[in-house]
């Protein structure tokens, strides 16, 4: 290991995973810990609960599709969500740069009112920190969140053929905070998918059984949320590029910045791992959720080849998809 | 209100107080959330659960006594317990700056986990980002906990004559701090009383029901925690100033810094207001637990003065002592 945190060692790739089982699992690991993915899954007495928790140190603070209290709001619900729980109360802790713009701070305390109102999803408890000027980047949100576990939807193992369904478009997210970041002057509609997808969870709810795996793909995107799943199952992943869903915007800005979309975050796209024989009816009911209207199947899971994701490409040819090795873009959530 | 977030507003005092209800709470406020002291205490079905968090700021990160991962582990533990609750799981985000030494982070996690094996809590999930150089100082740690509601101890109002015990030595966190970052050179122990709560709840148990409120004086001291229960309870404090435990050596430094050692933060005590009939019995049963030998009953309540707390002094006079005024040491915690 390195002697200092690098930027990659946030970028939610495998230098993250190596920092994180490293020194954190190391020192504080537990079976509930180390077993968890996107919240932990536990039993309180006679209920099954989901406990998650996220940071957000996104730059800039407000962007087209969002800002950081909306993301903020919807990352910590999403994560409840591809637990398979529903998200019930969320905590909110805010540290604060003097010196900050109160007309600012109204307006992220706002969003992430109406991001609440929206979901049903209450704040219920809180934390104010005011750190001297140049001690943070203006302002940074934690939130964590509790849910009801409706389903357990990932007992059943991956198997041949099982396929995988993404909610909509890729690395929306992602692109949006480059084009902002750099200040990149786009023609056409460059905007975040941040949305909430409890909703998917609740509509879904009867045929949680047929799904094996729920992911948010979000820092270290498709590519890196797939790698996951795969290594984590001891399976492999065959990803067809020609359906995969992305917006033509999307596409050219990735090619101009020489980015690849399947490594950018999404902020309101689950991945979801579908018996096979379920999966296209699964699919037509997503589709009806508002917000998910373009969900795709973009692949399958096989037993020919191990913890690996290979793309059939646009061409013909093969590519084998590793997990994020360089970070792209720092601080995109 | 002013245009600008100062470092008062962080400071736990009434600025604070305001910046919370006029930005977060007019805008994602609710009844649980408004209701919620040091954790919000809410039903799940047949459950009583609290939920509770905390971002810590602490600068120096190590000190006398503890380190910004015990503070972190221990603050949420005890947010938990003065709500008569059992501390069960926490979450840990991190946000570390680009450049951290590696070592200096094992030492904090090794920390973390230390306290959590100590006081059998858990961190099941957690969150890691890292920042570019400069976008946060060092590193800053939010934990969020969940635990279990042993009894309601506070649905009976406060009366004339219930009688407020402290734990232990005040100002000996905040006086720590002090003297560490103004690097000042001092003769004798000074060490924060960093430690965690949930051992008194637990020994307490069967006795919380003669329990009408817990506090931990955190951010603000002793004076501002009494100030809100006075201010929520809309009853009268009377403190005996003698009676108040305070080590020679807090009280000296205190002195020479202008430091009033009724608004340091203390981090390992626990405010109590119980019956005044039962108040001898708790204190005695209070002092067997380890760390709390030196609890004191310190004052009272009275219905002759409203909201406010009123100090017999050792000369014998009276002062009022009113909320934290003006900030006297950012990030204590």
């Amino acid at each position: 290991m390195e002697n200092a945190v690098t930027l990659r060692c946030g970028d939610g790739g495998k230098y993250t995973n190596s920092l994180i089982k490293d020194v954190f699992y190391r020192h504080f690991g537990n079976e509930l810990l180390t077993n968890s993915m996107d919240a932990a899954v536990f039993d309180l007495n006679k209920e099954r609960l989901a406990f998650t928790t996220d940071s957000f140190v996104v730059k800039p603070l407000f962007f087209p599709g969002g800002d950081i209290g909306k993301l903020a709001v919807c990352g910590t619900i999403n994560d409840l969500s591809v637990s398979g729980a529903k998200p019930l109360y969320l905590s909110c802790s805010v540290i604060i740069e003097e010196g900050f713009d109160i007309k600012t701070l109204t307006k992220i305390a706002e969003s992430i009112g109406d991001a609440c109102k929206k979901t049903g999803v209450k704040i219920i408890t809180g934390d104010t920190k005011v750190v001297e000027k140049g001690s943070v980047d203006g302002i940074f949100i934690n939130t964590s969140g509790i849910g009801v576990v409706l389903e357990e939807y990932n007992s059943k193992p991956i198997i041949d053929g099982d396929c995988i369904i993404i909610t909509g478009g890729i690395a929306e997210h992602g692109t949006t905070i480059a084009v902002e970041r750099y200040n990149i002057n786009i023609e056409g509609k460059i905007q975040s998918d941040c949305m909430p997808l409890n909703n998917i969870i609740e509509k879904l709810q009867k045929n949680l059984k047929y799904i094996k795996i729920m992911k948010d793909p979000t820092r270290g995107g498709v590519a890196t949320a797939l790698n996951e799943i795969a290594e984590k199952s001891n399976m492999g992943v065959i990803l067809n590029e020609e359906s995969i869903p992305i917006e033509k915007e999307i596409k050219s800005v990735n090619e101009m910045l020489g980015l690849d979309p399947l490594y950018l975050a999404c902020e309101g796209r689950m991945i979801i791992v579908a018996e096979k024989q379920k999966s296209k009816d699964l699919l037509e009911e997503i589709k009806c959720i508002t917000g998910c209207e373009n969900s795709t199947i973009i692949g399958n899971f096989t037993c020919d080849i191990k913890s690996k994701v290979l793309m059939e490409t646009v061409i013909g040819g093969k590519r084998i998809i590793g997990p994020l090795e360089e970070n792209l873009l720092p601080r995109i959530c």
